[in-house]
């Protein structure tokens, strides 16, 4: 029979012998990632097969069960890693966040209370704050909370705004009000807002979807007619959500014009700059964001642009109180040693309780890399999105998105023409079943287009010149096989 | 300057070097963790001040980061891998656990899309599925979502129940309905279920906090007559939560006769199973959550008992499709790939939008520990629960909670009578003064009492007597200080 402490329970050989293993693999992948699949074979059996090889009846060393991990990682994931990873905001992480992530997961530090993890606790505080004023927030006003994610920031924005505009919402709920609270976001925005809608009990019904003009930027005197229209109709509008790059095509919404009208109409502006918010690192980009330190709040994600692993969400407000009046709750059971002392504890501020050390992987990648860095890779990735915009105009393909972010939608400009809808399609096939690179399908005014994203910081200018290769030869193979294609 | 790629672009032989550094840090903090002291001096000035010495516009090298934050955890968090935090439910994480997490960090896989991280996706299944066998669910019914922690599950199960009884909350929102929900769980029942009352709308008045009996178990018959108070009021009743060992004293709800009120009640059964979930791991402690296999729905939190780093909370129920009438969306930018395999996107099963791989840590401590190794380790905390209840009444202690899990509260018999009520504080202030041990005060009754709660796989014999010593020790410092304080 196993002990308990046969494996649960390593000794200090054991451990360095199975984490230097483990360490080798990992420097491994990254120093040879250009030679993996950027996309697997995507078998739903073979993949299950594979995963339930190994029983939990019949336990296995560790290092058969890392080198199963690590070969069914190699095998069938989507490579987010790879420098040809022209996809979604999913960064290839930067070393020293997989080492905080390793930090945080050894000393496990609980942050619920602050007397438990003070050192853990300041570290997010200070964090918080810098990215704070980056976006234009005073130190003092501004207060903030990690979160999981994009998802959880933006639920947090709906609740807080809520909670700013109708005080009984949090003892007695919506149900109390007497009226029924509307909010706006455009129809580009992240759809983890519809989520909010429903999880905060107001519906998706009261989630009004405003149209976008030819730029995919957020119709303003739609939304301002909208906010009249609800108004006559009995309706309280409380809260508009602009988006700072929006995940389709990198659309930045006027955020100065829209905090005009917010301030005009008392609502609350939150702006989703989640992807986008990374560029106020770089000064020469900071007008992109105009007025966003003039939001209520804001979400920024350090896991998509900061480079670091998921994930590592982030709310920002310039309310100081607004979160306490949200979320505080005493519990008896909670630690008391904090009680007397100056701190918040983290649980009162945040939807989570006990949660991981999120901040971690953002100051030690902070601490390393400094603003510094950080600026030179927002400009690098910037460079990158502007010389696949060069060389998708040399080769005769048409960019359909207009954002200086390195998110690039594009189709070919004559087979456009004829509205040949699975043109986009098939390119995006061949390039996945090459192996070589992955970019993806999104629709624009109906038209699906090819759409690739820098998401890398080592992605390289041979990178692209591979997926233009990839790129043209697909192209070429469907005009093979569709002769009539053009226009 | 720097260069963007000179830190966050390191070579092969930096990430070597870096990553045995950090290796070799903790596998020393593991191995001498006896040697720290489980609770750090709190000045809140000295550790924002370790916290900001290193500035962003002033970067270091990443040996310098490394051991920056390795000094601060080990000066300024309570060690809750140390065998003798004796504390709240965070455990020592096992090494595995540890490595999964580092491999999370780098593989960075993304838990939005099935096809784009499909072996992440099916070992999640397949955890779920196992574990959902474990509460004598069938493993065909059974569905489920990896969290961040209890709070997130147990929101999850009140919008879950939610959409069930009320079709229209997704949609339309709580205004719509033609009723007002509520729903019930006991005093001691954990403090995220008021959060999760405010975040879904409802508002914390609609939870109905209802009185516990002697033993701290919910109050069967005044749940069943505040069920018909509400419903002769007009409320809607909707949700039961029975909790599965309480956070402060471990008490387990009578499930059974809970499962037969809601039963006939009609009303959703969720049992937060947070902690004592594991329970189910040791077959001859089934019988403590007798009835769970009817719950409607569970929380379980892995990195609770199964000892794996924060946070990897679990929601299961045996309600195939209701997280997906709770959560589905589509959005034009999710990836297609997968669209016509019979496969589930994570993302539509939950709160959050794209994630962490959060079940790897469990995988991988599941699959070299095996079922047989959870089994010992349940036992053998459990043996150590009562060897500390032991040694406690030899010394004259009196324990004052009834739990066979290893949570363990308790005072002084004979100062208890006199209503002391700052003994307890002062003994646990001894207590965490001396470095030794963590434990925590609770208050029962209206009583401060001790706790003491075994949380680590690696708690000796050895380290229960050295908390006695403590206890003891400090017993008679106050008496010493307090002659009369004895009844």
């Amino acid at each position: 029979m196993l002990k308990h402490n046969s494996i649960l329970n390593l000794d200090t050989d054991e451990r360095m012998h199975i984490g230097t293993y483990l360490l080798e693999q990992i420097n491994d992948y990254m120093t040879h990632i250009r030679g993996v699949r950027v996309s697997p074979e995507l078998s739903v059996d073979e993949v299950a097969e594979y995963v339930r090889r190994i029983s939990f009846e019949h336990p296995v060393s560790a290092r058969e069960a890392i080198y199963h991990i690590l070969e069914g990682l190699r095998q069938y994931q989507v490579h987010t890693p790879h420098p040809r990873y022209f996809g979604l905001y999913n960064p290839r992480p930067n070393f020293m966040g997989i080492m905080a992530d390793t930090i945080t997961a050894a000393f496990n530090p609980q942050l619920a209370a602050w007397s438990h993890a003070p050192v853990a606790v300041e570290i997010e505080n200070y964090v918080l704050k810098e990215i704070a004023s980056k976006f234009g927030y005073s130190a003092e006003a501004a207060d903030g909370t990690f979160t999981t994610g994009g998802a959880e920031a933006n639920l947090t924005a709906v609740l807080t705004a809520l909670v700013h505009y109708f005080p009984s919402y949090a003892k007695e709920g919506l149900r109390s009000l007497p009226t029924h609270p509307v909010m706006y976001a455009s129809a580009e925005s992240h759809h983890s807002l519809v989520k909010a809608a429903r999880s905060c009990g107001l519906g998706t019904d009261s989630l009004r979807i405003i149209t976008t003009d030819s730029e995919m930027h957020i119709d303003v005197p739609a939304l301002h007619h909208q906010i009249q229209v609800d108004r006559a109709a009995g309706y309280t509008p409380f809260l508009i959500i602009a988006t700072g790059g929006t995940t389709g095509a990198g659309a930045i919404d006027p955020i100065n014009e829209i905090a005009n009208l917010a301030e005009r109409e008392q609502l609350w502006l939150h702006v989703d700059a989640a992807y986008g918010g990374a560029s106020v690192f770089a000064p020469e980009m900071l007008d992109l964001l105009h007025g966003i330190d003039r939001a209520d709040s804001i979400t920024f994600d350090a896991h998509k642009w900061m480079s670091v692993p998921m994930g590592a969400g982030i709310y920002i407000t310039r309310h100081k109180d607004i979160l306490h009046r949200t979320f505080s709750i005493t519990a008896d059971y909670m630690p008391k040693e904090g009680v007397d002392l100056d701190v918040i504890d983290p649980f009162t501020h945040s939807i989570q309780w006990s949660r991981r050390f999120i901040g971690l992987k953002v100051y030690l990648s902070l601490v390393t890399a400094g603003w510094e860095g950080y600026r030179s890779m927002v400009q690098h990735q910037t460079e990158m999105g502007n010389r696949l915009r060069r060389e998708l105009a040399c080769s005769n393909w048409k960019v359909v998105n207009d954002t200086i972010l390195p998110v690039v939608c594009f189709t070919d400009f004559n087979i456009q023409s004829k509205i040949q809808s699975n043109f986009a399609s098939f390119i995006c096939q061949e390039i996945l079943r090459s192996g070589q690179a992955w970019i993806s399908v999104y629709e624009i005014n109906k038209v699906p287009v090819l759409r690739a994203c820098i998401t890398n910081y080592d992605s390289t200018e041979e990178d692209i010149m591979v997926l233009m290769e990839l790129l043209n030869g697909a192209r070429a193979e469907y005009l093979k096989r569709h002769p009539n294609g053009l226009s």
